[in-house]
Parts: structure tokens; C-alpha cells; sequence
């Protein structure tokens, strides 16, 4: 049986994930700021613990990406190359080494959503929007002081998230929070539906070939709204830190395994 | 740490899962047919064989379904209820026993997308219709003699498969090929990228307190379509069994698992 | 040029819409409730004035249909006859007689917004939920005292309505504020830009061929949210009339011109 | 009562379209070729003649747009400023002189189709997708030689148009069908269903503003798809012209009336 992930068939050419390694280039709106740590740390598993500097600080990314296989074939039928997501990510500690972690995360496409699976990103589905840059006009914004951006998502015809980010000057970086490797949990729950898990690992990893692009800094408002199937406005700013947007491209093959049964 | 699937937090208010029991009430339409049983062998992994009778049989079902937990607060916010599946169902022998197994499904949310990836269900995104049946007037269909259905599938902007479907009298049951236990595999490639599988279980599982309606067979016509992605066009009818509708409930709550890491 | 709207071509073959008659099979569930008649005015053009009794009672309606031409072909394709919409129905006094006037709507396929536009509804496209009932299980309501049925409806990723209805018990007919002769206007702005219309009118019609099947009373809680591109808050409840469901069809082919050029 | 476009309140906010100008930035991708001219002239409606020169010659067009009004606010709530569209531009002569005119065209929002309405493009909702530009990685096309682009185009769950374009060199311009002022009709049947028009305009536009960025040129493969409801097969390329790929903004506030009522 052939197919990195399901359908598995003779050929495997059905397979909804092609093999890795998966090619990544995008822009990224990035807003951080600082919520209560006891709110990060209820995102924690056991062994995990909040990040020893500044644990309260949490990134909201939005992210339009073109993404492909090696065989670059998904370029050429864009419906299968482009996707959205916006995401929060965390900080923690593992084993002594601080990590970033995705704690939640929507997409716009299910190929997107089993890449997420396999590397461990929580991934639902939802509404993603990001207003881009054009070269020339009165629609768009520039990548100069004064440029504004807004941000929104949605899931289940909710709003869910809102942020608006305005370019102050150029910077060296898109914030710290998303900086790390990251850390995630894989887990599947046991069929026999008995409380205990049939998958339950912890696995690092990281892009390779990244490289970033222009980068700016700016001016963020930020609002979260009230789902009756989300806990999102747990993480409401208590305090800005600050907005970014960037261009980054990855590619990303493989991660480790650092612990597998809580073992 | 809370929540049936993820994400997981101190709450699990935001698991994309609720926990088991799930209640379903639908419409199903069946296609049943005949392919070179050499097509079904090519969708089973090793230790599973062709079922001795009638072992080329498929059937391409199209469901229109309300889901709800124990809960039952989706039932009031129906865009968490409702959903749509088509799937191709084959039949294998495991162990000696005959079951039904799932090769192929598509389905248009996402929590849809991972109740199946908790029953070893290939779930995958897509544009899903059947004709329904209304109470008056023209614009439906009547559940008598020449009552005529049509079924589509699309996903990634191509049509997959579609089916027409007309009644010619009431039907004891909706055909042979879903009637048993499921056998699926849960499968999850291990992140270090070696070919290897971290997760890997052959489960079983069936419904309870399940209910049939009122049931019709028919004639049917029945085509599929070529894709990128896709490899339905080997499972294109050789010879039609027969159609059905029918209206059925069942609820789900747990499975057993058969067999871990080929063991 | 054939078609009977765009595009027109030598066959009409690609025209968004078919020629009528057109027949529609449907679900509705309505939420009847009064407001301050001051914001009915608000929605009536010159010419038109409040009804005589009940002048602030309107109703909000969703309506799950099939529909097709008279060929129906639709019917096998269901992708092409199936949507859903909510509108907001109010009423109106005309040349000294009263009429029923549609002054929003959302619906969820182009077909449906142009026809919506031939016949003077302002419609938008949305997305339109309502809970439906099946024939088994625990995961639909039933057509009896204490059913319960959720209706949602969302517009650029915001929940602009949400309504619950529960049954009581049967019902002769589903409300009063939909009961009468449509009364619309259809504008199209002049190409110039310049304030004027170079298409107003005002028209009236009525389906034909229209059955009710059962039909529900029951009670309601209904809630109406803020969008920077709406203004249905204006039409939060100040009293609660009722709720109903019901089965309908219909058939409509034409209307009447009233007016032409305010004249 | 205000509001540019329907609905129509004692404030206009929530018209579904915002007055004009209307500003736009984006990015084209045009695919030119030659058809048999008869099949040209079976879009034309009396009075327009085919063009005196390459009368087959026509053009079909992928864009990307951002879009405003004069207050810019859809740029911060970007889904409702970014939308996309294919259409299908022949030209055309007209009371001797040469136009450009849309025959077809989808785009995928409402507020895009109500838009072209009031312009004379005949629009449809579709599902459309064209290969993007990033600025990093593997991902992505270059705009350089080599560069290469997918365009595809789906309404109703299937695929109706699909293009490959790859760049060869810088161009002066993005070809020539699409370089006329356009000439449209605005059409409204009757309400009565007697095959007459309440509406019957010709009209003439050109944006203002209008600026292009970067062109390139390149070699094109094109292929269209049946449909029930579609006759694009009727256009398929009988000869190649060029494709081209262009940065492109502008801005839109009127047009102007040549004929009323076939007058």
C-alpha cells in the first residue's frame, strides 16, 4: 500500500498529502502581545511548563501562503496551492529547552489540515482573510509607513478573531513568540473510547531552507469574539506588544519524536 | 488537559471533537455495482482479502446527514449539525470474518473530517448534493414509482462522480456491500519522515440503536470522472447491482481494535 | 439574442436564469414580532405608507427550498436546485391597498439572487441555516409539541440573526405579516452616475399553484447582531408575535407593473 | 430613500454597494487566441457588427483584485475588498467605431456581481483561482522567464475553463482585445413575462486612473470544459495569439448611455 497519508491504494496517487518535503512561500501579519500566563499555562500538558521569560507573551498570525510538493505540480492548479490560516502561538518549556507552540489554529483547505495533523498543529477549519499588497491603485496598501492592514477570522459563521496593524517602520524581525522550534502533542484518542490514547507523542521540528524577505514593524488593535465552540476570548490583550508583517518562505520535511506514552 | 480531540486545554471546550455517544438522522442513496475485483484487492493492505462471494461489489453511497453529541446543542445552531458525505464502500475478509470497509469519502465540514479520522474513515473535503424529497409540489420528488434522484460529487473545482437514481418499488434493505461490521485502519505516518507509521490499527466498529425507514430500490445510471488526485476512474461500474433510498438513524459511540503495528 | 437574462446569446443556453414558470418545494420557519413602526416607515420609498393595523409587525423568515424551470432538469443536478434564504418581510399600504414587501434577503446561490432581482428582491448572498427534520433518530426534531428547531444566517463572516422556535401546536396558517400581493420596487441606477435611475418601478405578483402543508405554532427567542454593512439592529424585537414552520410550494411566472418612473 | 444600489433605506448603509468611484488594484492574466468569427458574431446582439480587423480574435481573462470605495473601509475587512474573475472579452463595431465587450463572466462575490450589473457585465458565481507571485521560495513563480501560471475556473461543481501560461519575455502591453472602451448592454425582462425588456440599454465605460505596472508575455495552453448550463466550448482556441501576465489598477465612476429601448 502506497500514500503518505490516507487513502492508501496500490499507487497511492489518491493519497490527500503528497510526500514530504512541502515548499512554503508566504506573507505573514503577526500581532503579539501579553495576556495573564495562567491562561498560556491552561494550554499546557504535563511536563510542559510556561516559558521562563516573559511566559504571558503570545503571538496571533494570519498567513497566505502558496504552498507545493516536490513535484511542483500543485503550482500550476492554484486551488491546490493556495491556502490561509491564522493561528496562536505560545511559549513553553520541555525538558529545559523553551519552544513555541501552536495552541490553535484554522485553515481554509483539508490538505492543510492533515499536514497540520501529522506535525501536531490543532487544525480546524475556518474563514481567513488578509488584506494584501497590489503594486499600483488606490485598493491596497503599501509596505511603507502609514501602510494598513486588517486581519479577520471566522469558523461556523462566527467571527472569531479581528486585527488591524498599521507599518511604522521597517524592523529586523517579526516578533519572538514564533521564533523556536516548535512543540506539539500528536495524539488519537483509542478507538475502544476508554479515555486513553492510541497516538500520544510529543515531536519537535523545523522548516529548512527559510529564508525571510522585508519585514515591517507597526501599530496593532486586536479583538476576539465569543464562540459557543471556542475559548478564545481566554486570551484577550491584557498589554500590546506589537504588529509585524513579513514575507518567509520554508520548506519543511521532517521532526523528532521526544517522547512517546508520557515516557 | 480536556477535550476528546484537539485542541486540548484545561476546559476541552474548544476540542473540534465533543466526547461519544454521536447521534445520527439521515438520507442515504446507494449505488451498488460491480468492478473487476482485482480493483477492490488494490485498496486493501496486506492481511485483508477479497470477500468469497461477489467479491467485485462496491457501493457509492451519498448521505445527507443532521449529527448531534449528547449535548444535542448543534441541533439548534444546524450549521454545527449538518452535513453531506459521499463515500465508496468495498467489502474484505479479515481473520476469516467478512466486513465492510471504507476506501474512499468525502465530506463538507470539518468536524465531519475528524469524527472520521477517529473511525479510520479516508475523509477528504467535498462539494456533496442528492435531490431531496419535499412534502408539495414540483420541485421534488415523490417516494413512489418513478421518483427520480440525482447525486454529485466535486471536490477541488472537478466533478468526481455522479449518479441518477429512479424509484420502481419499496426495498426490504439498501443493498448488500454496507450491511457489515466496518473494518478501517487508523494510520498516522511517524514525523521523522522514515516511512514508518507511528500510529497503525485495524479497528472494527459498528452503530447502535440504528433504525431503517422507509426503503426503495430503482434503476440507476451512474458515471465518474477523471482527476489529478484522485484514482475513482478504476472504479468506473461494470456491471450495476441496483439503487436505493432509504431513511436511517444510529447512534456511535465506541470501537475495538483488531490489530496494532501488524501484530 | 435568446435568454431570458444574461448572458443572451444566439441559444440562451448559458442564461443565468431559465424562462419561467419556475416551481419551488420548501420548509419555512418564521419569526413574526413587532417593532417600533417608525423603522418600517424607514423602509417604505415615497408613495408607499404604513399599513393601517398592526403597522410595526414584520416577519423574519428562513425557507429551505428545492425549486426548478419547467424542464427540470435541475432537479437531477441538485447542486442547480437547491438554497436556502432569510428575509425580512414587513407590509405596506399602497393606492389604498395593502401588500406584504420584502426588504432583505439573503440567499446562497446567483440563480436565486437574480430571480430575486426580475421580481424586486434586494437580495444578497449569505450563508442561510435552519434545522431540518428526518424521519428517525435523536438528531432531529420532531413535528409535535416541544420541537425544536435553530435558524442562523451570516453574511461576510459575521452572524448577523440567529432565532430558536419550539413547537406548540398546530397552526391554520404561518403568520399574517407574508400573506399578501408582493409589493417591490426593481431600480437600476443610471450609467451616468448621476443620482438618477434609468430602471424604477414598482410591481406587485403573487405565485401561483401554491399549496401549505402542516403547519407548526410555536414560541420564539430571536436576536439580531451588528455588521458595519447592515442595519437589521434597527429591526431588534419589541414584541414577540410567534413562530411557525411550514411546508409550501409554489409556482410563479409574472407580475404587474404599478408604477414606471414614480409615475 | 439612499442607497446607490437596493436595498434602499432612509440611510442607505446597508445598499449592497457603496456609491462610486469604485478604485481597484490587481493583478491579469490573459490568455488570447482565435475562434471561428461566427461564433464571435453569435454574441452580438443587432446593431454591433464584428470588428473590421481579426474579427475571431478574443480574450479570456483571470484577475486578482483588491477593490474600494472612496472610503477605503473594505480595505481593513479585506473579504470584502479582495475578489476574483474570469471572463471572456470579443470586440465589436458599433455605430463605427471599435468596442471591447464582455460575452462572459464569473467572479466570487456578491457585491462584484451587483458591480458589473450596473456596468453591463453579465456575471456569474464561480470558483476561480489563478497561480500568485511571492517574493521568496520554492512555492512560487518568478516573474522572469520561465515563470509559470495556472488559471482555472469552475462554476456548479465543475471545471469550465483552465489555462497555463509561461512567461518568455517583457512586454509592451497585455495584448489588444481587451484595450477598447467597453461596450455593454443592461437588460431587465419584464416583470410581466412578455418577452419584453423594462430595461434595454447600451452603454459605454472606461475607468479613469488607470495605470500599469509590470507585463509580460509568454506561451499559453488553454482548454475549456462542457457544462449543461455553459456554451464556452463553443470558443475553443482555433489559433494562439499570446498570453500575458500584467500588474493593473483603476478607478470607476460612470459611463454613458448610447441607446435606450433599441433607439
Amino acid at each position: 500500500m502506497k500514500g503518505f497519508m490516507y487513502p492508501r491504494t496500490d499507487t497511492g496517487k489518491s493519497s490527500i498529502l503528497p510526500p514530504t518535503p512541502w515548499h512554503y512561500s508566504g506573507e505573514l501579519i503577526t500581532f503579539e502581545y501579553r495576556v495573564d500566563p495562567a491562561e498560556v499555562a491552561a494550554l499546557l500538558p504535563e511536563g510542559m511548563e510556561l516559558a521562563d521569560e516573559d511566559p504571558g507573551a503570545i503571538a496571533f498570525i494570519w498567513a497566505d501562503w502558496q504552498s507545493c510538493s516536490d513535484s511542483f505540480e500543485e503550482l500550476l492548479d492554484p486551488i491546490r496551492c493556495q491556502y490561509k490560516e491564522a493561528f496562536v502561538v505560545i511559549r513553553c518549556k520541555y525538558q529545559g529547552k523553551t519552544y513555541s507552540r501552536c495552541a490553535y489554529i484554522w485553515v481554509d483547505k483539508d490538505y492543510a489540515i492533515l499536514r497540520g495533523q501529522h506535525q501536531g498543529y490543532p487544525k480546524k477549519l475556518g474563514s481567513i482573510h488578509q488584506t494584501r499588497v497590489f503594486a499600483l491603485g488606490k485598493a491596497t496598501p503599501r509596505l511603507e509607513k502609514g501602510g494598513k492592514f486588517g486581519c479577520t477570522l471566522a469558523a461556523y459563521d462566527r467571527r472569531l478573531a479581528e486585527g488591524r496593524f498599521e507599518i511604522t517602520a521597517e524592523a529586523e524581525k517579526p516578533g519572538f513568540v514564533n521564533g523556536h522550534p516548535m512543540l506539539h502533542n500528536r495524539w488519537m484518542p483509542a478507538i475502544e473510547g476508554n479515555g486513553t490514547d492510541s497516538l500520544n507523542e510529543v515531536v519537535t521540528m523545523s522548516g529548512f531552507d527559510g529564508q525571510m524577505g522585508r519585514c515591517f514593524k507597526g501599530n496593532i488593535d486586536f479583538s476576539l469574539f465569543d464562540s459557543p465552540v471556542e475559548e478564545l476570548t481566554r486570551l484577550k490583550p491584557k498589554e500590546i506588544i506589537g504588529g509585524y508583517w513579513h514575507e518567509v518562505c520554508t520548506s519543511w520535511k521532517a521532526g523528532t519524536t521526544l517522547a512517546r506514552n508520557n515516557l
